[in-house]
């Protein structure tokens, strides 16, 4: 059982068979330790692959984005779900579902910030059914840029967006995946990698 | 003229005397060597003040908070605009109207993450009426936990919110302090600390 798998194991909640709350340490509060130790895996399991960029989504990719970065030295981009008044340039858009916020998300990227022929590693929080990964990757291709790999901290191996994402070709990182889950006993049966 | 003022001048656009643009380095793509020093300069200036949790607010200020969180070796509580499907546990909440978004947001922090007695210091990207700023004291003073300080990365002076908040007692540092823009020849003009 690795470092994340244990946490999730101590400090994680299960709601129903779909919802694992990890909010005490991944999504609303962070653990620092916790953070540094995944944006390390990351680094090591995309070892030799050459990053220009890490694009993630708001709002809960961006700690483990930027602690990632900060380690690459490459800047970080982060797709916007609400354009504001300082949302002024042209923009790569496409939609996403959130499960979480049960409607579907239109969400964007400004072109000066993804530049054609650049390598973008896609790194979030969770991977469910791969609606946010799915639309950072379409991102990503309408810039002409290139994804070198998809890092998510959680992976829902019950939901397609893994199996999804691994058949098309894309070098997926899931540093925990949860093969099932038992609201009663309050278990969580991850998947050997 | 400090580096996050060198790079307002550089790369910041300005939109109208009240709309500054810095999401090429700060808000949309982030920069990791301003990231970097931005956490380095607001741990000096808050130095010698015992820090328990760095409280801010999603998106843009996760970042910021995250890389000086990791200095401090403390965890990051980041109050949420929207409740998700997860957002089980009773919540702090208090009311933020965002200029950027042009609407006023609910923002919340789940009680589990804020305790009574802790030191929190606020950090955020902007700091203009003070909505944001005002919304977070407001979650930390129902926790009865302590502010020990506010940190912006930006703050525009000629808005209101950094004097109401010096005017309360509360310790505030902005790294950039802008007093006035100029559109057409886009000037900026720092306030001298």
């Amino acid at each position: 059982m690795n470092f994340l798998e244990e946490k999730i194991i101590t400090d994680g909640k299960i709601f129903d068979e779909n919802i694992l709350k990890v909010d005490g340490f991944l999504n609303h509060q962070i653990d620092m330790d916790i953070m540094r130790q995944i944006a390390c895996e990351f680094k090591r399991r995309f070892k030799g692959d050459h990053v220009d960029k890490i694009l993630t989504i708001e709002a809960s990719g961006i700690a483990v984005a930027v602690m990632l970065a900060n380690m690459y030295d490459v800047p970080v981009v982060f797709a916007k779900k609400n354009a504001t008044v300082n949302s002024t340039d042209d923009k790569y858009m496409s939609e996403a579902y959130s499960f979480t916020q049960k409607k579907m998300n239109n969400i964007f990227v400004s072109k000066p910030y993804l530049k054609e022929g650049e390598c973008i590693l896609i790194i979030d929080d969770f991977l469910a059914d791969g609606q946010a990964a799915s639309a950072l990757i379409d991102i990503v291709n309408q810039a002409k840029a290139k994804v070198v790999g998809i890092g998510v901290a959680i992976e829902k191996g019950q939901q397609k967006g893994g199996k999804i994402l691994r058949e098309k070709g894309f070098h997926v990182e899931s540093l925990a995946i949860i093969d099932s889950m038992n609201t009663e006993t309050q278990t969580v049966f991850f998947r050997r990698q």
